[in-house]
């Protein structure tokens, strides 16, 4: 109640002040990308940067949802306040089946020291990374740590999105056979940590074996992934899979290889938001003379090439350097 | 021999007059994105639109490779000239198979009428759409008629790149099972043809019936894909599949479509090409103070919220609509 306020400074204050409903209703604005959004960033920007955050991706079915479950009781013990945004950037050929899944979270969801919350795709172009980075940072200032972000599936979107952690775990089920194979060379570049769950069942020794073998392959010069055996539903090896992502939070801060990823992720952060901005500001000069709308219809009836015609948008909304320095200078 | 010389206007002739080893020239260039592209395309470009464009996509192991070459010894029996694109988008998950595939179309890699071209990912951000949308340009100029799209998978990017295309067919087999649930949605956004191969096999007739109710469901005022059951190896079915791929092209012209579709591609691949220049121009100025480098270091140490960041380099590369127009004017 003590942010009922309804502007972005208010919201943000709420979110500061660690209240549920503040960081909910912020997420929310995250998360239809309004316009508040930059406001509410710049306000709670410097508190972030605190929470160590995890990513959680691997294919459907690998019971990650349970995983993350165990892995934020297991934080709870440990009397850290754990944020989780589980996010489903379902293609137009995938549906969402993320929500379900909320369902099997039922043991942490009533727990006031766990903030959790589902994000589905906008179909906007890089939006769901945006968000996520964005629900990250609001969870970061409001005091959680860790935060786990949860994908599934296993294709670029979500390797996009994973990419906002400090350390991925890449979850596994024994008997994906082929599905492995197919999804290797991917897997072995952004894993930090191989959790192989459902332990329990046939294979789960073989999967283990295969997954080593790959990475002798590999090679791993400062960091080689482990690999841990989980159950999740009777959380037998979740201590082993908190101690190896901890351990490798402890190689980040070490190596210097998290400041690296923080400052790639800054990176690419401020690109997608350049690129976003760019893209409204050909939209909003479309109708324009010498807009996008006259050189579409001279593209598609053929009286222009594609490459004349962006080049002569392109040098209408981007001035070349040197005229834009001597705009500056004067 | 008669376009011996290696400019880009030389290479453009050659395309023109149908040179295979000219075309073979450009696709490269366009393939690495080779600053000679836009000269290329300058040239080519007036002479292309005449080609019949059909994609074709569905989940490996549908057999689109032995489709497409029965595809094209259907037109060729009808003097066409046939020009293939085959495209594999490998994410990183997803080792390419394609080339493998093309092994299989031996029986059509001989005849001159035919021209066969694979691509590969770059890796470069929306680079293989614009690649193959160029590269279908060059054969549209050199007077191939129908341009075959073939794609590999059922993601976004394989979406991206096949609506380059007028017609779209979507391959689907028999007993993929939970596969057409999983896939439906999107299928049914963008499938004008569906050709349900290896119809020999069990299943064939409830895959069609399957696919039937839910086109019931989704209701198509305009124009209601039709599905077609063929048998590559054996080529039943093909003459059918070709028919209906025409009946969609006589739709597209007489309603309409036809127009409306490639005026949303003349679109969406001026907003690519206009977003690499921005990437680039990006880049380009960003060792300069208030450049990316700086904003990247401000954010990453979480001196500056990347909102604020992003405005202010914004601001800095595209100016204001009035004050660009007071640029034009002055």
């Amino acid at each position: 109640m003590s942010a009922a306020g309804s502007g972005p400074e208010d919201l943000a204050r709420g979110v500061l002040e660690g209240g549920a409903r503040s960081i909910g209703r912020a997420i929310s604005e995250v998360e239809r990308d309004s316009v508040t959004v930059p406001a509410i960033l710049r306000r709670v920007f410097p508190r972030t940067g605190r929470a160590r955050i995890i990513g959680i991706t691997g294919p459907p079915g690998a019971g990650k949802s349970t995983l993350v479950q165990r892995l934020a009781q297991a934080y709870r013990r440990a009397g850290r306040r754990v944020g989780i945004v589980a996010v489903d950037p379902s293609s137009p050929f995938t549906g969402g089946a993320i929500l379900g899944d909320r369902i099997r979270m039922s043991e942490i969801y009533t727990d006031p020291g766990v903030f959790i919350r589902s994000m589905a795709t906008r179909g906007a172009l890089g939006g769901l990374a945006r968000a996520t980075s964005d629900a990250v940072d609001v969870l970061d200032a409001a005091g959680f740590d860790p935060i786990l972000i949860e994908t599934v599936g296993v294709g670029q979107d979500e390797v996009d999105i994973v990419r906002a952690a400090d350390t991925i775990a890449v979850v596994l089920v024994p008997g994906l056979g082929d599905d492995i194979q197919a999804i290797k060379a991917g897997i072995l570049e952004i894993a930090d940590v191989f959790v192989v769950n459902k332990a329990e069942r046939e294979g789960a020794d073989r999967a283990v074996a295969e997954l080593s073998m790959m990475l002798d392959l590999a090679g791993h010069p400062e960091w080689r992934p482990p690999i841990v055996k989980t159950s999740a539903p009777s959380g037998s090896g979740v201590p082993e899979a908190v101690a190896a992502l901890e351990a490798h939070g402890a190689h980040l801060a070490a190596s210097g290889e998290g400041r690296r990823r923080r400052s790639l992720r800054a990176r690419s952060r401020l690109l997608a938001l350049l690129e976003t901005r760019f893209r409204r500001a050909i939209e909003a000069r479309a109708p324009e003379p010498d807009g996008l709308e006259q050189a579409v219809a001279a593209v598609a009836e053929r009286r222009e090439d594609p490459y004349s015609a962006a080049a002569r948008l392109f040098e209408e909304l981007v001035p070349p350097p040197r005229e834009a320095a001597e705009r500056r200078s004067g």
